[in-house]
């Protein structure tokens, strides 16, 4: 039987609120066994590009990279948002590394070729480099991912924390037996968006389907939910997604099932 | 025998131009056997700062660093420029890993005690972790560390880098026959600062206190070279202060001796 690794992807308001921040940072610490935390930051990359006079644009739910924005997200993501999560956890006693997919090389990907949108510097995972991961895992330490990667080439890539979450559970299925759980401000994936106690307690991929014609999966969700599908698929054991608050009880929020 | 580190500290402009930090980095991979780099950063900072409205007060060459500093700081150090030289250091081959002081809770400080001046959120080093540095480039790590520490309590602190590479220096001195090398942007410590050939090739304590009773050392260089003494004073093999494009023959520039 594989050890049992819990990955942790938490993004939106929480990571960019101390109070909400510090609280989500000690149930994490509270999880037994082997651990890794990926984080998000667009609220603060968006601030911080303004406060630099630099202008956000997003195209379907996803920001535009040029070398100016590059920049302002390896600022956020890279140094403000993953320093003070490693310090932190290091302050509950947690052993955290903050990480870019270009440290130790655990998560390479190339840029997006340009369709009909030129996202700019921004990366499509290619590969995870699940042993290094796993054996920095099994010396101890708890990897805090930011949402960038590298081409290899020398180039950051800004690169979707969901989508980063779902190949690194991926990319350690082999490793461990591993639990992805997305959290947020949500109890789950709501039936109406207007009431929290309408948390859907399964998913599985016909529900799914329906869900989306029925036009009560939209948005960021979507992808949430493809990438949920999708580390299934690839040996992931159990993806749940929930509210950030709830993350010591994992029976609570939506399980996807295959 | 000891296996042979070499320490690297490279600030100035050097790591803030890319052509003068690309050929840094290929001098820096091409060096043979454990390595480990330390960077500055200080230029970008005060540049972003002053993007950001936020006014640099520097007393004694240091940083004053209130709340909104250090959050350019860690911005500037741990993410921009510590992610840029990382994943140009991994298109060249090499297994870099940035890290500040609170990853893998490697340099532990304690915020500076207010006497005559109040630095803010400014670091005195306390420990090296010796032992987790050793471990990770013994694993073909090579670290790439930004001038920040913690204080264990949940803290960053902003950490002059010619201090965290001769502490780093000291505390690898038990696993490793350790080389700190201070680049910057002249060819050593000048008898006179306006003429390159002027190099004193030697330094030792005696020659120091005459160099600075004549006041030929001053400035950024005198804690620079109390920084190598104390090296040499802990188990440091050997310390040079050189031009950054002379890395790959070090025994050119000046060599402090105890």
């Amino acid at each position: 039987m594989k050890d049992k690794l819990t990955i942790i992807k938490v993004g939106g308001k929480i990571v960019e609120e101390k109070e909400s921040l510090d609280s989500l940072l000690r149930d994490f610490a509270a999880i037994e066994g082997f651990k890794l935390l990926v984080h998000g930051g667009g609220r603060s990359a968006t601030k911080v590009a303004a406060q630099l006079g630099i202008e956000t644009l997003m195209i379907d739910g996803r920001r535009v990279t040029d070398d100016a924005m590059l920049d302002v997200v390896t600022m956020v993501y890279g140094g403000l948002v993953n320093k003070k999560v490693v310090a932190r956890l290091q302050s509950l006693g947690i052993d955290a590394l903050g990480m870019t997919g270009a440290d130790m090389n655990i998560i390479h990907s190339h840029k997006r070729p340009v369709k009909s949108v030129d996202y700019g510097w921004v990366g499509d995972v290619d590969s995870v480099n699940g042993e290094a991961l796993s054996a920095l895992l099994r010396s101890g330490v708890v990897p805090v991912v930011a949402p960038l990667t590298h081409d290899g080439e020398g180039h950051l890539l800004n690169t979707n924390a969901d989508t980063m979450a779902g190949e690194t559970a991926k990319g350690l299925a082999p490793f461990f037996d591993v639990s992805l759980v997305y959290c947020f401000e949500k109890p789950g994936v709501l039936r109406d968006e207007n009431d929290d106690d309408s948390v859907i307690a399964e998913i599985d991929p016909a529900l799914f389907a329906s869900l989306k014609e029925e036009g009560i999966v939209t948005g960021g969700m979507l992808p949430k939910l493809e990438n949920a599908f999708n580390a299934l698929d690839h040996g992931v054991g159990e993806v749940v997604i929930t509210r950030a608050s709830s993350l010591d009880d994992l029976s609570l929020g939506t399980h996807i099932r295959k």
